[in-house]
This record gives structure tokens, C-alpha cells and sequence, in this order.
């Protein structure tokens, strides 16, 4: 092992450089899809996934692997939240607990993402396990006293959120209390990776605790999510005034997100009712005649990726309609609809009450919405 | 930093290894397609692929997401080659040749996969990259001299392939004569990662080298290849006595290897009419029966993952045929076929001839192969 | 408009008729995919639909659209079941009963499929509509009273089957007893289009009528399920010694049918069981080696269509397996399983218990399966 | 066969027609697509078919089938053409010429299409099979001589295209040479159901005729065309004033068509560059720095149905750029770009010329497109 060797090693080193342009190859025959989800109240919908790991804690990919995945899934913004307590592959990978981050930050540069700093402080229950993002040095969150790991990222700035919280509710302790009570806690993950959790959904709606849904992801996202199925892993929806960290940050602080889960998106009434109406369903058609008990179609279309399933709930005047609508994703559907007996001639418009299933506002509780159509009942 | 912190940390790894069992992490939603090419003349179709990455060299992934991917993919055999001479997260991983195998293996035996043990040989042209498998030891390859490592590799019972070779012909040096004399070269690439080698695919039939196929991947394979669009990575299809490594390696050395590579097989003749004929494609129409200038259909059904592009290729007896037809994937289709004017009566079988664009026995040439038909040739 | 035209006239249709070769145009581009659901218990699984309409009823297709939908889809019979008491289009096509059948029958045997004469008899509930197969003449089925249809029909010999029959179990009246005492009544349909009917599959138990499932379509195919989509037409697949008609009558008449509808088989036990026991679902793992609370994953491959979806049901002794199981379609899935506690060592087969609930053998009752696998249990 | 027959007749369609609503079991399940290719220069981009067949002369399906794909396909606008001379059904259909139209009307107008109404004159070569659409009457159109039914035509106000003119452009005789420089001929199929006509294409180019795309579907549009494989039927883009039916004759007099066809889009230069550049491709990347010899990506999004296929055309100063370029449908991709030695600094930007072979503007010849980008040329 002479000088020799160091000789043939760097040139091999040069010659190998040259020939692999890591972007590239990273990047070849990739291409992104943007999620068609649309901007709505003012604000960008910031396509988000704040927990993921690499190699650097128990993870299975090197970091820039997260940001090539995020930008070809469409996402705008992430964060690499590797466990400060765990590193799986130790024996290989002396521990860096910002490298991670480090090793990220030109791939997320070039790709256009923003690149939030993070990491999941991993501890036993009780308190269990968290991520701190917009954190600023991971180090200083290495501590014995799991409140000094928060403390210290709290410091830092960080907004901070409680992951895949337990069984029930019954896994909300004194120490909950006491983290929630200090202003730490500030959301939860509602949904994480596969799961959906109904007790951390009516936390956030009993204490204001921002609705956070991530991938948690380990290995690729390709192993947990098969896109050739149509699946896709959980993404918050930051609803924030622009593409920035910033202003991500005070989306989530200001409790504006909406989570993204397989085909259902979870949030306030507002921010749904904002999405379904205002941009991606449309009735198309401007006016249906109808004699006496006649019937027509209304065209319906929904320009989203997600498939609305709705059920009527409640009666229109003079009208009825069909009972379960299905509104496909990037589709055109028509909705039968008909004149009631013993109706009145005339000109008005109706509004068909409908409750939209994956629409969630509450556990196994969906938005309510309306379709309105300009009808003119006819005198016969 | 006292014992304290090795307390809790000790104690937070072992709730963290409880929690996120790895293998269910890495396989979680995962599920196996076989690729559909047939086993034939009496040898099983063995998928492999012997040319891969990991973060050990310059790769972006774990050792045990190449064993998931492979899985997956419906393969049966893969080397993970990383290259001797450079560690490109050498910074983060300090070089550990032989070890991306090692933190496979357990993966693979659980996975029911043939590991082999291989590495890449990686110096400047000539004479270029070179992939060894069936080693024992990687660390005796990471010599100055290029033919020390090559001959080490030999010593160990390498099987010796060259990775991408280059532009065209010209990039055969002396060097290449002088390996292929020794017998030390007995493979090259014929498509390596996206990229087929007309020159490479020549010289395997004027040198009798194997062909091989390999993805050469450092990313993640669904980075490379859009399963959603229906790509995979190219395969190495080795006709093997059985799923052993004996059999693959035996099945190497023998010459007997099939490369599957976008919607193409490039192969021996023999080897690829076997696919062809015994297995995939079927005449299932028993006869048709044919007036003068008589019209019929004959169904063709092809089993395979290939969809077989013919072109007419001479001309039969009594009978003409359409000119192009395509037996899609997995599909039926009925090909037209009419009785010539002015031919007698009487029952035959028809041979027509066809030559597959698709099953490449050489560049640019396609395997000759014959449907067969019974006919019935009426009087009026 | 003399002689001239008549000439001219002939002229353009032979001139057009030699241009558009209307065999060949229907099946243009077109290619059949087989269903993938196993022969079993020495049978054929014969994929029939017995319930279709054309122009020459209430349709909206020429009859040689649906032999060419149904070569497609990769049925093996089919049965045109215009209504004998109904011609939509009476004013542009004059009633002719026998019309269909009879144009299919070219198409049908230049496919290859089976096409069983058949009409739809209509009349008003009770008895409401019914379809008759296996028929000579429907002239003679187009009487004033339905018994004396139904009568002729089965004079004819006919298998009877009711289609869609209505709401709920109220929907058998005293004439419904009558026509199945006097055993005219064979079969119901459990899946008529996009709907399941559990009081007919409760009757189909009872009193031992043939389990019936057709798409009872009007448009095209492709307007009531969407293939893009994954969807396909219910189907009843006849067990029956071989692809003949005689066969597949009496596999009706031997009430020996399963359905297949959506992702989901209706059936007798026995059938089901072979469907997924004989053929289908293979544990591919030899056996298991498990330490003291050790855990493994077993191998299960799925070669038919239908992605089958298992819940445990029951324990096996000294081993846990996962509680919910899915063996998509064509794949093979890696199933969980470990050592339960304070086990004795030794080797030996475990039945694992689980219920399938989309293949079933009454409402909301799913067939019980078991998983072999052979277990050796360690002694440390 | 008394009057007791007519009455249950009677009954039993009125049963018939409550249980079956027609419009809707057409449209069951079924939804639209809109077509994803965007309006230009003030022009709504109204896509449209006008050569389609049903059973009134040689076609399979009945007329509503026709709107129903059409209406499910994103067209706006179609015209059935069944052949004047040839009725295939006569001996079950008594020939109406102008019946189709007229049934497919009501559907039309429900589904909010505009149906032209039209017809095929179909006679021998020369002149060969020519459709006339915007016509008032098709009975008149049967005539013996076809100089007769052209006039007749044209005195409705027609628009009249060849259609599949024949092999090459040795097909053009006197008689075409008549009625182009009669004003009669229009436009000519450069596309009809799979194949295009390079001759065709030309003669549009030299004699400004409308290029005109269509499927000419005989069958159901679905055994043509095999959506699940991302097939669609060839579309003729008329680029309207609006969505009415003297826009889109307004366009195709006016010769603002632009053909639709498998993965191409066919049409004159100013019509492709708009659709390329105002909507539908947009380089995202706002700057990009580079030092000396500095490599960087631009980000390019496309946003149509179309993957545009691009090849340099040429050399931009200072940058050299990726020489082949895919911009998948409905993607945005990474373009490698890279600064040449010895470039001056400065800021500037900069157009990379590409030619895009599947935007044909000629036989064989893609549009000239320019990507711009604005670069910063660093000192060092």
C-alpha cells in the first residue's frame, strides 16, 4: 500500500468522476407530475412531506435520493428528519447528525425544492416520537432529558409535531398536556405512511394542533407507494402565501394545511370547501329545461387528481337528483336529475345538498357541499 | 456526554429496533411480478442482473434495496459491483470493499434470492471497467496494476465481463486481445443500462463471449425505469439447470444467456427460437378450410412479456398472409390469410415464413422463425 | 331513378365491399386477453355472458359487435338475448326474432366462440324477465301469456334463468313457485351489470338454482366498463367437460357456475376452494426455520386475476401470521409469520386459518382458505 | 295474432321503457376526457370527427353509440357520414339516408355536442370516396352521375373532403384537378383511421387545402382504438371562433386545422409553434448561473396530451445543450445545459434551437422551436 497505489487510486478517481455525472444519473429518464390540487383563498397549495430518513439514521438511501423523489412526486418542499438517537448503520456510517441535510442541499438547490431542516427526536412513550422541522443545528438535540431536545429545538425555532401518536387516545399523557400547554406541540401526523389515525384528527380539531400527513418513508418510495397502481405517499398541503420556507412555516403555524392520503384529503371545512368549489369542480351546464315531471343531465366536471365521492344529504326544492355521484379525478360526468310532481313553472336556481365522503372534516365525517344548476321549469 | 447518555441511547435503540422491524419496513406493500419468458430446452429461464451500486461505491442506495428491487422485479440472481477503486462517500463511508455483499446476504437468503459475490474492476481505457462475479474476496482486487486485480479475480474462479465498451469497434485494444487470449474475458456487455452496443453484440458472436444485460444502476431502479410506463431494467436471462449459482455461473461459462432489454431479446438463434416456438407463441387455429381465392383467420396467442413484431420473410406454398403483424404481450390476435389463385385442392401444412425484428440474433437482424397452419384446400 | 341507378348502384357495393373487408374491420387492432381463473376439479372454466342485446331489440349495436366484444374480453360463449316483446327500433329496423342469432353465428365461428341461441322474455313483474338459452325458435316464445312462452321455450330446451330480480326477497311471488316447481326455473341472476343481488344469491343456496352473472348490456362494452380502468363485464364461468355447448349446458343444468364479478368470485364452496387452492395461490416458501420467538416470511405466489383478499380466521397451533393478508393479482406478496412463545421444538405442517372474503359462498360470507407451510422450530 | 297480442305488446314496452332509460344506460358509468391540447392565437381549439359510419349504411353501431364516444372521447364536434350509395343493412335496415343524423340528434344535444350533419359520396376511382359535411339533405346526394351529388352538396352549403386518397400521388387525376379548381374540393384526409398519407399532406402544403384527420370508425371506436393502451381515434383541431357550428366551418374553410393523430400533431407552422410555445411548453427555470465550462439543468414543462419529441437544429452561443430532449405529456423533465470554453461573462439570453419531429409541418419535417433561457456567465 505505497504511494503507488495512491497514485492509481486518484486518477481512477478523476477518470470515474468524469465519466458519472451524479445528477444525471440521478436524474435520467426522470421526469415530474405535478399534483393537481389547486391554489385556493389566496394562497399556493405548497405540496409538503416532512418525515423521511436516510442512511444516516435507519433508513435505506443516501439523501439525495429524497430530493429526487420528491421532485419527480410533485412535492415542493421537504424535510430529511433522520432519528437524533438512531443510527441503524453505525457500524458503517460513523454518526453525522447534520450531514443529511448537508448532503441534500445542492441536489434540493438545483431541482428547485425547498429543502427544510428537521429531525425526529425518537424517545420512549411517554413522550414517544417527534419531528422538529426549521430546526437549525441537530446536534444540540442529542440530549438524555427528551424536554432538553425540545427545549433546544424550540429555541431554534422549530415547529414541532408528534408522529404516528399511538393506538388511541389514550396514549395523550401528562406529558402531552404539559408539551401542548408550553406551545411546543403545534401539530400532529394524522396520517402516517399507510395509516390514518382518527384520535390525532379530533385533537387537532379540539386543540388546534396543525394536521400534518407524511410518509415516514425508509426505504424508496417506490417500494411503499406502487405508482403504476395510482398510489401516492401522504403529503401535507401547506396552504401558504408563497414558495418559500418562510412562508411554509407560517402556513403551519397558522394551522392552514390540508393533508393529502390515498384518495381523500383531510382539513378545515374552509380549505375543502375553498378546493372543491372554487376550482376543481365545475357544473358546466348553464341551464336544464324541464317539463313536469321531466328529466335532464347536468354536466359535472373536476379538473383534480382526486375522485370526489358524494351522497346526497337533504332535499332541493322542486327537484331531486341522483343519490351517489362519483366525480372522477380529470373527468366529465353527467348527474341525472328530474322534476318533482306538482311543481311550479319558473326560472331559479338549485342547489343540490350533497356530503362529499372523502372530503374529511372529522373522523368518518365528510364536507358538505352544493351543486347549483340554473333550471327553468316549464309550464308543460 | 457520561454514561447517561449511553443509557438512554442504548435503551432508545432498542425501542426503535422494536418498532420499525427492517425487513417489513423494506417489503411493506411490495409484491413480486415473474417476468413471463419461458424456460426452455430442458433449462430453467433465470432472471439476473451483475452490475449494480450501492453507497459503498457509488451508489445511492443501502445494499438491501438492490436485494428488495430485485425481488420485486422477478428476478432470481443479482451481484451488487461495486466499483474497487472508487468510494465516492468515502467522506461519510470509509471503504469497506467487500461489505455491501455481506449486508446483503441476509436480505437475500430471506428473499429466496442467488446472491452472487462480484465487484467492478474500474481503471482507465484501455482497457476499461470490468465487472468480476463469482469472487470470494474483493479487497485482493484493489491493486496498482490492472491485470494483478484481473488476475486475482481469475485465481478466485471469476466469471470476467467488460462493462459498456465504448463508442465502436475501435475502442478493442491489445489489451482486450490479450485478456480474451488468456481467457480471462468471457462476457461484455451488450446493453448496459439504456444503451444497446451493436459493436459489443458482434464481437460476442465472432468471439463466442457471453451477452449480457445489465442496468449498471446507482440510483433507485424505479429512478431509471417508469414501471408506471411499463419499463423495466435490462435482464440477463441465463438458461440454467436449476436456481442455483453453480447452474447460473455454469450457464455463463457455457454461453448459454439471453438478454431481455426493452421489448427485445437478443440471443443465440437456438435460444431464442425455443422461446419462441415451444412456449410463448401457439398457432391455436387446428385448420381452416379455404375456397379458390378463400379468405380465413388463423388465431395466434403469445403468453410472453414480449410483444413479437414479424414481418413476412419469403413466401409459402398455396397461401398468402398479411405482411407485418405484432402478438402483443399476453394477447390473442387473428391473423389474415387467403388461398393464391389457380391452386389445387387438397389438405397441407403451411409453414409461413417470418423473421421477428424483435429477437435479435445479430444487429439489425432479426430471428427467422415459421408459423405453421393446417389447411384444407376446397374444391369450389 | 331507372335502370341507371340500379347499376351504379350495384357497382359502388361491389366496389365498396371489396374495399371494406368487414371481418377484418371489426377486428382491426384487436386482440383478445384470456381471464386468468384456473380449469379445476377436471373441468374447463368456460367464460360465458348470456345476457346481451342488439339493434334488433333494445341495443344500440349490430350482433356481430358483440361476437367481437366477447372474443376480446376472452369469453368462450356468448348468448345474444334480444326481448321477444320489445323492438325499440321497430321503426327503422321491422321485428325479426331470430335475426340476431343468426348474424352473430359467422362472426362466432370465425372466432372461435360459442354462441348459444337465446332471448330475453319480458313481461311485467310478476313474473317479470327472463332469459332463455339453448332455444330453437323465438318466433314461438312471442305469445299473448308468459306461461305459454316460457312453456314453448322450454319445450325447445331451454335453461330459464331470472334476470335482475328486483329490490329484495319480496320480489317472489306464488309464480316464481310455480315456474320452480314445475323446475322451468333454473337459474337467477346474482350480478346483472354493475349490481349484486344477495336475496337471489340466498335463493341460488336454498333451493339449489344456478348462480348466474352476465352484463346484460345495451351500448357498447366499453361504455359500461371501463378496461383502462381494470374493469371487465360479470361473467359466468361454466365448469364444463370441454368447450362445447352440450358441455356447458350441463355444467348450468349441474348448477356447477361460479361468477366473477368485479375483484370478487360467487360460488359453491367446493368450486371456490379448487379456484384457489388447485391452481392459483401457491406458498412458494419450502419451509421455515424459527427460533424461539423468531419470525419469517413465507412466499405466496397469485396466478389468477382476482387479488384475493384474506383476514385470519382462527389460530394455528404455535404460530402467528399476519391478520390481513392481500395476494394481488399476479403477484407474489411475502406474508409475516413468527413463533409464538413457549413452543416445543420440532418440524412440522401449520395451517394458518383465513377467510377470503371476496370469494363468496353466501352474503357476506367469505370461504375459508388455508396456507401450508412447513415450520421447523428450533431449539435456540 | 289478435288484438289480445297488440295489448300485452303494448304493456310490456311501456314496462320496458320505464325499467330502461335509455340516455342513461347509455351513459352509465361512462365519463369525458377532455382532450388536453390548448386554444391558440384567440382560437378555441374545438376538437372534432367527420367520418364515421353506423348500421344505416356499413357501420355496427347505432347513431347515439357515435355521440356517446364521441362525447366520452373530449370531442366537440362530429358529423356521421354513412355512404350514400351503400346501405350494408338494407335487407334489415330499408334505407333512410338521412335517418342517422337525424337519431343522433336528441343524444347530441343532450350531450352538448355539435352534430354536423353529412354523408359519404362513395363512388370508383377516380374521383373516389369523398365526404360532404354541413349539408341540409342527403336523399338528394343519390344520383347516378357524382358530379351530380358533389353539386348538390355544395348548393347545401357543404364542405367537401377526400377521403383515404388511395396510394400515392399518382391517384390525382383530371377529375380532381375539376373539382379543385371548381372550389369544391376543401380539404382531403391526411389522416384517416390509422395510416397517414404523406402524398395527401403535400398536396394541402401546395394547394391549400384543409388537412383533415378522422377516424372513419365502422365498428365501436374502442375495437379501433385501445384506450387502456393510450390509443385515441385521429382528431381534426378546428381552431374556432367558438364553439357553434359556423365556427368550426368558418375554420376548416378558412384552413385553421390542425390534425391530432397517435402522438403527432399535424398543421401549419404558425398553428404547431403556437400551440408549442403559448400553452402548453414552458421553460420554468428563471436564470441559470455558470461558471467556465459550468454545467446546469433547465426545468421545461409540457402541459398537453402530446410527449414532444425535440432534436437540436442547430448551435446557440456559449451554451451547448442536451442534443435529443423527450417533454413528456403532462411532466416537466431536467434539460442539461452547459457553458462552452472561452466564453465571455455577461448575462444574456440565450435560444436553443430543437426541431420537434412529432409537430410535422411538412412530410418528414418537424417545426423549428426555440427553448429560451436567461444564463448568467459567471467570471470564473
Amino acid at each position: 500500500m505505497g504511494s503507488g497505489k495512491c497514485r492509481y487510486t486518484v486518477l481512477a478517481a478523476a477518470l470515474v468522476a468524469a465519466l458519472l455525472m451524479p445528477s444525471e444519473a440521478l436524474c435520467q429518464g426522470m421526469s415530474r407530475r405535478e399534483i393537481a390540487i389547486p391554489d385556493v383563498l389566496g394562497y399556493k397549495a405548497v405540496m409538503c412531506d416532512f418525515h423521511m430518513h436516510t442512511v444516516f439514521s435507519d433508513g435505506r438511501v443516501w439523501p439525495d435520493v429524497r430530493v429526487g423523489e420528491a421532485w419527480r412526486d410533485g412535492l415542493h418542499a421537504l424535510a430529511i428528519t433522520d432519528h437524533v438517537e438512531y443510527a441503524r448503520h453505525k457500524d458503517d456510517i460513523p454518526k453525522k447528525l447534520n450531514r443529511s441535510h448537508e448532503l441534500a442541499m445542492g441536489p434540493a438547490r438545483q431541482a428547485g425544492l425547498i429543502l427544510v431542516k428537521g429531525a425526529e427526536i425518537t424517545r420512549k412513550m411517554p413522550p414517544g416520537h417527534f419531528n422538529v422541522i426549521f430546526t437549525q443545528d441537530t446536534d444540540s438535540l442529542d440530549t438524555p432529558e427528551w424536554r432538553d431536545a425540545m427545549a433546544a429545538a424550540i429555541r431554534q425555532g422549530a415547529f414541532m409535531f408528534w408522529n404516528h401518536p399511538g393506538r388511541d387516545e389514550e396514549v395523550w399523557k401528562a406529558e402531552h398536556t404539559e408539551i401542548y400547554e408550553k406551545g411546543w406541540l403545534q401539530g400532529v401526523e394524522v396520517v402516517n405512511g399507510s395509516r390514518y389515525y382518527a384520535h390525532a384528527h379530533k385533537w387537532c380539531l379540539e386543540k388546534n394542533l396543525a394536521m400534518i400527513g407524511t410518509s415516514d418513508v425508509h426505504g424508496t418510495i417506490d417500494m411503499s407507494y406502487d405508482r403504476a397502481a395510482g398510489e401516492h405517499r401522504p403529503v401535507t398541503i401547506a396552504l401558504a402565501e408563497d414558495y418559500t420556507e418562510e412562508a411554509v412555516k407560517d402556513a403551519l403555524v397558522s394551522r392552514r394545511t390540508v393533508i393529502y392520503w390515498e384518495n381523500e384529503l383531510i382539513g378545515k371545512p374552509e380549505h375543502l370547501r375553498a378546493i372543491f368549489d372554487a376550482s376543481s369542480v365545475e357544473v358546466l351546464t348553464e341551464e336544464l329545461a324541464l317539463k313536469p315531471k321531466g328529466r335532464a343531465e347536468m354536466q359535472v366536471r373536476n379538473t383534480s387528481d382526486v375522485s370526489y365521492e358524494l351522497e346526497l344529504d337533504g332535499e332541493a326544492d322542486d327537484i331531486w337528483a341522483r343519490g351517489k355521484v362519483t366525480l372522477p379525478a380529470h373527468r366529465t360526468v353527467r348527474v341525472r336529475i328530474g322534476r318533482r310532481p306538482d311543481t311550479a313553472p319558473g326560472e331559479k336556481t338549485i342547489r343540490l345538498p350533497y356530503r362529499v365522503s372523502n372530503l374529511k372534516v372529522a373522523p368518518e365525517q365528510g364536507l358538505q357541499v352544493e351543486l347549483s344548476i340554473r333550471v327553468k321549469l316549464e309550464e308543460s
